[in-house]
Parts: C-alpha cells; structure tokens; sequence
C-alpha cells in the first residue's frame, strides 16, 4: 500500500516536472516571439497552452483518484494537497506566457517592444527562465536552499520591473500611450511569472520542511 | 459518520461564503478609496486582506483534516477539492482588491482615477459588486443557472475593460503616461477579479452538475 502510494506519487511528480519544463519553454519561445515580432512562435506558446491545461488536469484527477483509492495522511495527504498548488500555479504560468505571445501576435508583423525595453524583457526573460529551471529542480529533486534562491530571483525582476517603468515613465519616451499599455501589461506578465514561481517554490519548502510561508 | 462529514462540510462552505462576503466588501471600499482619495478606506482594505487569508488558511487547515480523518470518497472528495479551489479564487480577488486599493494609496491625496474614467471604475465596480454576491449566494445555495450569470456579467467587465482603453487610448487623452499606466494595471484588476469570480462559479457548478468547463 505504501509502495504503491509512492509509485502514484512519484508520478505525480513526474507530471509536475514536465509541466515546469513546458512553462519555461513557453514563456521563453514567447519572448522570441515578442522580441523577434516571430509570428509561428507566437502561434506555438498558444496551442502549447492547451497542452499544459491538459497536463493540469490530469495533475487534479490523478491526486483525487489517489485521496480516493488510498486515503493517505499526514505527509502524504500534505503531498498531494501541495501537488494541486504547485500545478495550479504551473497552469497560471503558462496562462502568462500565453498573454505574452498574444501580445507579440497583437501588434504584428510590428515588435511590441521598442527598441529601449528590448534589453530589459530579455532580461525579465532570463530571470523567468531560470525561475521555472529552479522550480522543476525542486520538483524533480527537493531542496529548500534551492527554492529558498527564488526569492532573490523575485527580487531581481521587481527591479527589472521598477526599471521599465523608469523607462516608460521617463520625460523622453516617445513612443506614445499605447506602446506604454503594452509595456505594462507585458511587465506584470513577467513579474506575476515570477510571483507563481515563487508560490509554487514555497509550496515544495512547506512540503519538505513543514514551514509555510503566509500566504501573500 | 456521514453526518458528520455533512457538518464539517457546512462548516467549510461557511467559511467560503464568509471570505466571499469579505472580498465583495473590500473591492467595494477598495472602489471608494479610488474614486474619492479615502486613505483610511484604502488602508481599511489593505489590513483587511490579511483576514481573508487568515481565512483561506482556514479553509486549506479544514479541508485537509477533514480529509485525513473522514478520507471522503466521490462526490464527497469532489465536494473538498472544490473548496480548495474556490477559496484559492476568493483569495486571489481579495489581493485584487488590495492591489487597487494600494493604487489609490501610492496617488494620494491625488485621485488616481482622473474625471474621465471614474464611470467607467464606478460601472466595473458594480459588475465586480454583483459578481461576489452571485458566488456568495451560490455557495450558500448552489444553484447553477445564477453561476452561469456570471459569465454574462464577465462579458458586461470585458465590455467596460475595451471602454476603458477607448478612453486612454482617445487621441484627446491629457493626462499621459503615468495615468495611463495606473488606469491599464487598475482595469486589470478590476478583469482579473472578473476572471476568478467566474472560476469560481465554474468550480460550484462542477460540484453540483459534474461537467467541468476546460481550464482557462
């Protein structure tokens, strides 16, 4: 019964591993598409959403057939209650970078992004990129120093976040409002990115420690 | 035995209808303190958002004792999940809330809303108002012909969203950049708030008919 616990476990896991990896392909083919005004990649982040919705799913069926079929307690029941968070947040960062290629699709064969805030979104990106890398880490391989590190991450694209408005905000921008609205939008794609990463980091150290951060 | 999972049960669904009264109320004064510069109600709202997760956690502590002690089956284990989600939702629109009103703190004693917008934020206001006390009342009867307003009432935000960037994007717009901005990440809010109240409304009607909408 134990063992059998830990074989569904262990693919719930899996599960969740791949969808880290699909976040974080997303959302950085999406950057491309953004800075690279890439219609088919574009494309591709929206068609891959569906897949990670689907993965999803397939998370929230596995973990109730399991409460179900083995009733587990204590740690294990706390496992599977932090497998449903983590994969919800996994889905809303794939929600994101689906917003991000939508944008990118929204304003071609035009970039989006001007050439100023080009540096700052790769940057944002890379942030983001090695956020998801972490996340499928802990997942794959749990450890709290390693989730503990995306809250430095989450420092590090409030910043770039604080820096595109500097941009947008400053008396020379001149491309007008609407390229500001898509800055913005486009800016708390990124940071709430980050924020889910951050959550989904959280729940894995509350896994393995017992500590739960509060909720935000 | 039965009994007693159906009174644990209300207990939770108490709980839910407690936090969604609590979210209707703090977007509702969150609204005030943006259309009138209130700082006390801004900062009333803030303080407040700590109670509702104090309640999501609640939820979260119930729900898995419950689970750990009864270890529901069915259309009992379904009706546990379902709370998970649907406070998950209400939490996320109490920080919605919270971020608007922090918006209206960071402009004071300036509003942040200029003239022009404020029937725009007053009407979303309203949807939001209606859209909180339809997922109260579902959650104190479910009842899913009222769930399936909120998705009307969600096309109704979506209208008042496309408004809202007919004004700022108006080749007459004064107030430039920075209002701009405040006025894009306030009408998110305002849609995101939208966007969980459906979820929620999706997951009660999960609970009561058995056919779920895909994830979004």
């Amino acid at each position: 019964m134990r063992n059998e616990f830990h074989a569904d476990l262990a693919t719930v896991s899996h599960l969740l591993v791949e969808m880290a990896h699909q976040v974080r392909a997303a959302m950085r083919q999406a950057t491309r598409a953004l800075l690279t005004a890439d219609r088919r990649a574009a494309e591709a982040v929206i068609t891959g959403d569906g897949e990670i919705d689907a993965r999803y799913r397939e998370v929230e069926e596995r973990v109730c057939e399991l409460l179900a079929r083995q009733a587990p307690v204590a740690s294990d029941l706390r496992a599977m209650i932090t497998a449903l968070h983590v994969a919800a947040d996994l889905e809303r960062m794939g929600d994101l970078a689906d917003h991000v290629a939508k944008t990118a699709l929204r304003r071609h064969p035009s970039p989006a992004v001007p050439a100023e805030l080009r540096p700052i979104f790769t940057e944002m990106d890379g942030v983001a990129d090695r956020m998801a890398e972490k996340i499928a880490g802990v997942l794959a391989d749990p450890d709290a120093e390693l989730a503990a590190e995306l809250d430095r991450d989450d420092d590090a694209m409030d910043d770039l976040h604080k820096q595109l408005f500097g941009v947008v905000l400053g008396a020379d921008w001149p491309y007008g409002v609407e390229t500001a609205i898509d800055a913005t939008l486009l800016g708390r794609f990124y940071e709430r990115f980050a924020d889910h990463a951050v959550n989904a980091g959280e729940h894995v150290v509350y896994l393995i420690t017992g500590e739960s951060a509060a909720a935000q």
